[in-house]
């Protein structure tokens, strides 16, 4: 069971909602922070669109005042695993960035968010990036989120308003290990079970187990003894 | 009639196509320096989605080997007149940013166009922005796009690559007047009556006349003399 809001929300953040792991962490760290939660959800066509259920029902369990699932289908571009016809590896975690990253991702998901959050009239936005224990994505480096912060200064009515409040990109889960990240999940009384992390289901319900996310997921759980229901074809 | 390819073209870039004037004239110039067009449309909504069936004519008229129109919803997210129901000013340019402008779009925009010139392996794009007559747009300034093409160095796989080519984000018609770039249309053999610029639509084919973009356009065939076969509603 999540406890109730408190304190009682008073601000308004957008938070990008994956439906993973990390993303329900992050929103659950927002809304402990006392934020109303606006869920941006981009359904973007993936190979694991089964991910999007997992956002929905995180997003209903948080409370967030409101949830929106943004159809942008970019296998119109492909250029990944995830959106073209490219095998996700299976062999564990390489040195260089795999072929599941999404070119240039995590900027568009995260200006989509800046918009949503200019027309709210908010400044902060949350992410669940981590560069510890990942696959090694360019777009989830602090140096691209402290990028993103600043050019969102340039990209919106900020421009013009001097001395007012900058935008805040909040990523706390940032400078986390993985069992870091499973531990606050237990802390804040979310169900790892809710969440859906892996990249190449094979079946209903049922992740891979080998893909690096699958293993990312695993090797925290089993690290720290934090239960997950999840199932594994392997 | 548009001339042949010349040079013929050899490198691809990724061009954001509205429909509206300068992104046909910015596409005419992409062509004339030798690149393949790859052309953006984002279908988001926009209260001037005829803008789009511009954008079709114009990518087939400039030979792009792609066009793709994206539909973005960005009504859900509204904070702008031209994405929700906030009436389109009649006035005349003001100072301050205008309720045209939509929260982040160029940001939005021009990710999205990284996204698909990342996956071609492309390192060029071309956006029609300008910062001399224009409607105040804090997405359409200098400061913007300079940013922008530091940040496509730490959001894609470039991060990675050393001392490989940047992107290249190029904005030819910043630093013209809207009169100038009514003359390169001329000069490059673009119809202006194939690009769409009115805000407010009052029928097929025919333009408000009034809203700060059918403003600049007026004053800029005015002055030049260009011909344009745009029907005006008053």
């Amino acid at each position: 069971m999540v406890a109730p809001l408190s304190p009682e929300p008073t601000r308004d953040a957008v938070v990008l909602l994956s439906g993973g792991l990390d993303s329900m962490v992050v929103a659950g760290l927002a809304r402990e922070q006392g934020y109303r939660l606006h869920a941006l959800t981009i359904d973007y066509n993936q190979r694991h669109r089964i991910e999007i259920e997992a956002a929905r029902a995180v997003a209903e369990r948080l409370g967030a005042v409101r949830h929106v699932v943004l159809p942008l289908d970019l296998t119109q571009f492909g250029g990944s695993a995830l959106t073209a016809d490219i095998a996700v590896p299976k062999g564990g975690i390489s040195a260089s960035i795999p072929v599941t990253y999404v070119p240039a991702r995590n900027l568009v998901f995260l200006s989509l968010c800046l918009a949503w959050a200019e027309a709210l009239a908010a400044r902060d936005l949350f992410i669940g990036v981590n560069a510890l224990d990942y696959s090694g994505y360019p777009d989830c480096r602090p140096e691209f989120i402290a990028g993103f912060a600043s050019l969102a200064m340039l990209a919106t009515r900020a421009a013009d308003e001097g001395e007012r409040e900058p935008w805040r990109v909040h990523a706390p889960l940032q400078h986390l290990r993985k069992a870091e990240i499973a531990l606050e999940a237990a802390r804040l009384g979310l169900d790892p079970a809710w969440s859906w992390s892996c990249y190449d289901p094979q079946g209903p319900g049922l992740a891979c187990g080998t893909c690096d996310s699958c293993r990312l997921r695993r090797a925290a759980m089993d690290e720290t003894g934090v239960a997950d229901a999840t199932r594994y074809a392997a």
